[in-house]
């Protein structure tokens, strides 16, 4: 089942909805999408249905308790960037306001020169750290920012930093979240073509090693690293501009796509 | 005015109350302490009121939206740990549920080994960034996990690494944050004696580096960074062993004390 969290046309507050193709239906029973994700039951929503592209989706968890990302997770990437190979994940945050629709104009803050993307699969946490479902993010980074500032609260964490979504796949549609192709355009020119199965640290070994000194709350969720190719790594580097419009899908997981103001 | 979360004798949930000497007096309006924080009208508390010693005090704000800590910032410190001054604040994140109460015990993840105190002056801010109050906190560090983790996610946020309170005094109470003395005993030998007039980067500046790229939610707190003194510059280092008491004081906003478990 794949849950999205939505505007209906004429709206103004987020709707719980089922996403079937090229439809999203409502559910009537006024859950949150997190309720309705924790629920096992999976029974299908009956209420109005709209075109998805007349909906305005949010992110599935407008406001996730915590935003938990590794970085470093793949060996190619680390390669590009000449970084080390970790010997246990790299655990950073983004902050609740990181947090943004999938499809939303991004506005990265005045403080940075030099904003990258980086796809990534996201874990949704349920109870007791279970993966409880799947998405699609944009880590997006500024570099300048993580070059010269040691810890990567405002290169990382800035206001809309996570666009996040298309919608939250339930875990038990993906049996194996390890094979799933990932990949990034920019204005139709693929950057990042990689697979989940390329990860150094799996899913489960993540939320563990995180598990080991923070509580991870129910929606909490976990950005799992990113594939080579992003604009960091070109000579000389491609930044993301002004007008650039950033698409990262991966399979069976959906599309978000934003462009940057 | 002094304004604190409790919960009274015999109670189960929280109350806003006023302290005054050695008691708290309790709100009658319902108003949480960040509301009447943030109300200009400092109208008294006019309702029940306690031995200060029989109440159980909780983070003045249990669950801020988010914490922002700095590090290395009072010039001793920087020279204790052998670091570089750095050029700008140096920015990291705890989680809202690294919050904890002033006096309850302490308990550190099994993942770490080299437990340390920092005690902090603590900035509450308002509406538009303004720093509406101020407190003291512990900035409990896993020296062991800072060293073999390049980002301090787990190091610094680990679940109730900054107990903090024990009360917020408003902004009004404190016309010169910059020249308060602020110390750290364990098991009542003195190990930090600072003063806050030493910090490189002031509150204002700090404040106002962060809201480059995050925004500041009311009810947003900021650790200002810890003076000289901390376990780790010890030879050898003297970390926080279990039944060690911890007290953080600086001067006109009080004492938080915990033992670790």
């Amino acid at each position: 089942m794949k849950l999205a969290t939505f505007i209906p046309p004429g709206g103004t507050s987020g709707l719980t909805g089922e996403v079937r193709g090229s439809r999203i239906v409502t559910f009537t029973t006024g859950a949150s999408l997190l309720e309705t994700l924790q629920d096992a039951d999976r029974a299908p929503a009956t209420g109005p249905d709209h075109a998805l592209s007349e909906v305005s989706l949010l992110a599935p968890i407008p406001r996730p308790p915590a935003i938990f990302c590794v970085g470093r997770n793949y060996a190619e990437h680390i390669a590009e960037l000449g970084s080390e190979r970790p010997e246990k994940p790299l655990i950073f945050l983004k902050l609740p306001l990181s947090s943004a629709a999938p499809n939303q104009l991004v506005s990265p803050p005045a403080a940075t020169q030099a904003l990258d993307y980086e796809a990534e699969l996201v874990l949704v946490i349920g109870d007791e750290n279970q993966i409880i479902g799947y998405a699609v993010a944009n880590d997006l980074s500024a570099r300048d920012l993580q070059r010269s500032e040691k810890q990567w609260a405002r290169a990382k964490a800035f206001d809309g930093s996570c666009p996040w979504g298309p919608w939250i796949t339930t875990a038990d549609e993906i049996p194996d979240a390890l094979g799933l192709r990932i990949t990034t355009h920019v204005n139709d020119e693929i950057r990042q073509d990689g697979n989940t199965r390329a990860m150094i640290f799996n899913p489960r070994e993540i939320v563990d090693f995180i598990a080991e000194t923070c509580t991870l709350e129910p929606g909490a969720i976990v950005l799992t690293g990113t594939p080579s190719g992003v604009g960091e790594a070109f000579d000389p580097p491609r930044y993301l501009q002004p007008g650039d419009k950033v698409r990262c899908e991966i399979e069976a997981l959906g599309v978000i796509e934003h462009s940057v103001l």
